[in-house]
């Protein structure tokens, strides 16, 4: 199993459009990944940093989990256009992106 | 349920000792936190940034779940002391650490 993790950065500024990323995006993102080894996601929000009311570093994260790094990168090259392409839709910032093994 | 990122960044020459982290760091946190609220765990392991070959920002993410804010900022309180200072015996980065709301 492995573990996509999307880290939207919580930029002095920036916009972040909950209510588009759950009802449109997230939506989005199951109905193509799917059919293509997407296992589940998790969306958290970033509440504070590690003293209270020290602000997080990403506002929003989503850990998506696929069975194979293969079975990603087939997703992204399938329908990663489109899904990428949704971002500027709700937020004005670049998530950090990155492949994970779950290792426990 | 919140959700505490602990995320280990993939600098340069640095170290982490991942054989320490798993026997021992890992079972220290699960023994401490364990009676104070901690629900579960998932640590993963960086692979690669969102181009395949390009380096992952961080080299290793927990993902450690507990029942409230509260809870965790009690068992911080508690043992934090000693759990964070075992950090320096397994690696030489500091971590970028936040809580988060588990949204969905």
């Amino acid at each position: 199993m492995i573990m996509v993790s999307v880290m939207y950065p919580n930029q002095a500024g920036s916009k972040f459009d909950m209510d588009y990323y759950t009802n449109t995006h997230l939506p989005l993102v199951a109905e193509r990944w799917g059919p293509l080894g997407l296992k589940g996601a998790t969306v958290v929000k970033g509440l504070a940093g590690p003293e209270p009311g020290s602000p997080a570093t990403y506002q929003v994260m989503a850990l998506v989990e696929f069975e194979t790094s293969e079975a990603f990168e087939k997703a992204v090259a399938a329908h990663g256009e489109e899904i990428f392409g949704d971002i500027p839709n709700f937020t004005d910032t670049q998530p950090v992106v990155q492949i994970n093994d779950v290792v426990a």
